[in-house]
């Protein structure tokens, strides 16, 4: 018989609502007598190899309810990615190993796709070696790439993020335009899917508004076409504003942002794709750039988060508890949309077998015909994720996040060597 | 007797706030009989030489209200700095022409400290004319270099920006630096002064918060300090949240974004301060890491305007309408600080001359002893400046920012040849 507690780790890239989903798992799970402690990874799954358990039940109240306003891990999240079983069974085993040592029965990974892989295969191996876990996946990504769900809580909050900042930016250039910058360049997340260029299009409403060009890494860039485009657009509306994924390459697969340069001493540099297509533009046209790159800013930014992207992010914790309780297993709850205007969805289920490992893109006819914009089926997709406000209370002008104690329980194992 | 009419104008880089002070202007000349309609310049000083006046009667209550919470310049601006009288008289006496013309008797010049000295020059000449022209300077730059003022109405929302910025990426690199991303840099405004990078201390609250390291075009680069520091935060804390001004520099001058670089064509490239850094700490310690370069998003975003900075624009237009009510002439209404906590504040008022191209400077005493941080008295005059959210109104997930008619007034006068 496994045990009742529960083990949370954040996995990958963190974003604005992240610990959103950690608060639904906990105050749920705290809901649920059922349930014995939830312990969360220290820096994700390595704190689970390395025994390393932050015991959430020394959290207060006020501190849990508050990891739904702050941004990034905050149990610590980790890139790292479980070989396949073959290649490292101990890996597996050690994980089962520890949840064993701690009466861990759940274990609740809220990731992009290889989490959810990894998920899996824990699901698998534990039913082989008769300690069965249940693994319920909690889906995250700013990048929007995952299958089955609609969404991808993390994604609607810096779909926000872009669009706003390129409709203020946008105004900025407009501004300068008739004396100095006329081109401006946002480069922004994405290295294989076009989704968080592309939200940025929501900012542009009317004829003229930004952006005006945005470069997607699906389709293969065209410099002749951008430049063409980008000169359309500077005598017509007196400036360019132009959002580009940092994903964006050529034909050949080679990457706009490796435009050869060198540093001093003769090394290699790669430096974002922002400057490098300012340059260019610079160079072909001559006029004046500005280019911002907001890295993670834009993944980070609470403060400007998507009020339905934080109630997803909650109710996908929530939800993880939920299907845990009605004995599911091997799944991940999904966002469905029955609706975008007005907007509705539900709670659906994924198998977490096909979730893992597969990336969802900017499907072609999201995507204007002259591959530089988005259309309207892309705005009815993106334009309900960005819904509503949820400002952070604030503190001296400053958003007030929450600090953890992140207590670790004690070791019962080796040391894990990694 | 010249005419009752102003002529407003805005000039130079814009910010979150500026609109906030041309909505002081608007609202309080609309509330003052003595005073006809107000004209705004296309594209800053560049409209009055062009005789492009918008005539902001045309737009509505609601509108010109809304300009308080739109970033930006509504009536565009210009990098466009009149040169002395004795080399371009013409252009001096063209102004004069055009406000006569136009019986435009007040001239309201919302800028930085070249604006308030054309605003002086012209009201010098004026006088020589015989067509006197009264002339009010309203402060306005993100770079809070101007002088007298305690402040200058567009910093508080750029120093807002950048400590929330600084803040939730301080999250974001914490969450990850046990497996990745050990370095974060993020460039902020400051060619001269370090005032924008500066306020980015105010998100450090606790020992080990970010930022850990700021750096200020005031105090020369010293590479071995830096990179000494930088080691001690990542050993010390994980991770090391790096600030730089763009305007960061070596002692003997030369920038830290002129790394020799060169592009595929040999061609110099300037990069931005940031990657550089980041390459620096590579190559010297090994960290992983990653850059953010806000640009214009930093001064255009009215999404997390300071409500203080807000309400000391619109106070700084206001004034400028009631000075000129009140017979002044070749002043700037200013931001004189009572104390700091709490906030308080009244206007003041500054000659033009004594504002005209000088530029401020962080103290030194502002700056800790290593050159990397901010001292308690710098809090001290930072902290009110970022007091207070001052939400735009959203529609669709976006906020709603104005869109004006700029409608021309007819041209009476011979094109100006530029």
């Amino acid at each position: 018989m496994s045990g009742n507690n529960i083990f949370y780790a954040q996995s990958g890239g963190v974003t604005a609502v992240i610990n959103a989903s950690a608060c639904g798992v906990i105050e749920a799970a705290r809901a649920h007598p059922e349930f014995g402690k939830v312990y969360a990874g220290r820096n994700g799954i390595i704190g689970a190899l390395r025994e390393e358990l932050i015991d959430t039940s020394l959290e207060s109240e006020a501190t849990i309810a508050a990891l739904r306003h702050t941004p990034a891990g905050a149990f610590g999240s980790c890139r790292y990615k479980l070989k396949s079983v073959s290649e490292n069974r101990a890996e597996y085993e050690r994980l089962i190993e520890v949840f064993k040592a701690h009466d861990i029965g759940y274990f609740f990974y809220n990731g992009g796709g290889d989490s959810q892989d990894t998920a899996h295969k824990v699901s698998q191996l534990s039913q082989e070696i008769n300690y069965p876990i249940t693994c319920i996946g909690i889906p995250k990504t700013v990048d929007n790439d995952l299958p089955v769900t609609d969404n991808c809580p993390g994604f609607g909050s810096v779909a926000k993020y872009v669009a706003v900042s390129i409709r203020e930016a946008g105004l900025d250039v407009a501004s300068m335009c008739e004396s100095s910058t006329k081109i401006f360049v946002m480069e922004v997340m994405g290295r294989h899917a076009g989704w968080i260029a592309g939200a940025a299009g929501l900012a542009a409403e009317q004829e003229g508004d930004a952006p005006h060009i945005i470069i997607f890494p699906e389709i293969p860039f065209d410099k002749d076409a951008f430049l063409a485009k980008t000169k359309v657009c500077v005598e017509k509306y007196g400036y360019c504003a132009i959002v580009v994924s940092e994903g964006a390459h050529y034909e050949d697969g080679s990457f706009l942002a490796d435009q050869g340069t060198t540093d001093a001493f003769g090394h290699a540099q790669l430096g974002g794709v922002a400057p490098a297509l300012a340059n260019m533009v610079k160079e072909a046209l001559g006029y004046k750039y500005h280019w911002a790159v907001s890295d993670y800013l834009q993944r980070a930014a609470r403060h400007i988060a998507s009020a339905t992207d934080v109630e997803q992010a909650y109710a996908m914790g929530k939800a993880a508890v939920e299907f845990a309780l009605a004995g599911k297993n091997a799944v991940m709850p999904t966002v469905v949309r029955d609706s975008s205007s007005p907007y509705q969805w539900h709670i659906g289920e994924a198998a977490l077998a096909d979730v893992a490992n597969v990336e969802k893109k900017m499907p072609r006819d999201f995507i204007t015909e002259d591959g530089f914009g988005i259309t309207a089926a892309a705005k009815e997709y993106f334009a309900p994720l960005i819904l509503g406000e949820d400002y952070p209370p604030y503190k001296n002008g400053l958003p007030d996040y929450a600090r953890l104690k992140k207590q670790l329980i004690g070791k019962k194992l080796p040391a894990w060597s990694e």
